[in-house]
């Protein structure tokens, strides 16, 4: 057997609101998805004005960042042309994402979880979701 | 041009709580859904608890019934085989879901969204949905 | 923070090997699918003579008792027709499977895993998967 | 009529352990998945701390090599930018895999099966690959 730690709701709800303080702060309306160790989503909000398509990419990312345990921004470098990884953004039914957004939830070094953020670039939506991750961070280091 | 009245996240926030304080109450630890009226996704819910499977159920509780202006039980009974409906549980990918939990929220004689709950019996996510959206007439009412 | 127990690959083996024995037994060659408790494969086998069809079938058996903590038959029972979950068949892409033959795993009244078994009748599938969870509880139980 | 060789499982077991003996020596728990030569799976692990988004993708890595009888990284070459097979990434609902790691299975000079390796480098997936297929040429030479 193993023994895994994951993220309960009240964890994921904390994820949420550090993301949605820096979407209203840059003033850009996200889709917010979080999801367990497994790539399950708990947790999601689409802030007024948040894009449609977004929904099911910020669940995406989360799920990427979690089940590949690796930020969806690093997947990006290395499936450029040329690279190792080219293409692999189409695989799962198009749902591995290696536009930025999505980053691991880690907790004692192991991912407990994954956050995912669309509707802005890629660098606002990188910075929305590691603003959820230090939020996080900070509200349960004790 | 139409004039569209939806749901916002902040009324899906209400849904949520009514739906979740019921689910606590008869002890079912849920997946809540809120879709706006064009079915697309506004928050979600994995209850500590709740069923993995019953993510996707309970998202697409709520898209049948935002999108297609109908409680999911009522479904139900019109896809029973000789009935008119018969098969139509399958269509969409499989995402028209027939089972109760799936409900629309009107407003004005309007639907402006739908609410979807998954993890319990079908008896018991159709109370929860209700309980959401009761709670939610009774705190939007004025 | 919620922590979980998992099946690991050495328990999916010996789940494996019980179903395969009883596999052999009753003669019939057998798709034996494992999951962990979020219903991600863990490991899986076609014997020589499993049908093609039954690989998708005995993953999503296996899926849909883990993931909904529930046998496959029993959500056979409920979904009849005129029952209350008539029509959950097609839920989840056609993932969510109502025939016999998927059994969640469970140690110490926690789901930590299911087993998923396909290619003879639903009888015959479910005495198979039951083998293997017999011989797990067997071996397991120190 | 034609006359087709194809693994069995003992083969594709003993793939798998050549495979998963060179992802313990380089200290990379992978998924591993062995499909017949008509790309359908016959067996399949995930190691403990395998990927999650690894399950598919080793899958559709094999799938790919078995069904179009060639390596997923010679796909990855030809797919590139300007190059004949530029997008064919995407084909199959994207199960098409052009990323190293998936390798058919030769004997005779006909392709009798396909693995596929994923969590770890795309160079790490193919040496681990190629360890079990290595090792099943070893075992099976006579």
């Amino acid at each position: 057997m193993q023994q895994i730690t994951r993220l309960d709701l009240a964890d994921a709800k904390i994820l949420l609101d550090g993301a949605r303080a820096k979407a209203d702060e840059i003033g850009v309306p996200m889709c917010i998805a979080i999801v367990d160790e497994s790539g399950n989503l708990i947790a999601f909000e689409r802030m007024n004005g948040g894009k449609v398509t977004s929904t099911t990419i910020a669940i995406d990312k989360a799920y990427t960042a979690a089940g590949a345990k690796r930020a969806t921004h690093e997947y990006g470098e290395v499936s450029q042309p040329g690279k190792p990884a080219y293409g692999i953004n189409s695989a799962i039914g198009g749902r591995l994402m290696v536009v930025g957004g999505g980053l691991p939830v880690i907790a004692d070094e192991a991912v407990v979880g994954g956050i995912g953020v669309s509707s802005g670039t890629p660098a606002q939506d990188r910075e929305v979701a590691q603003a959820g991750i230090d939020h996080f961070v900070a509200e349960t280091r004790g």
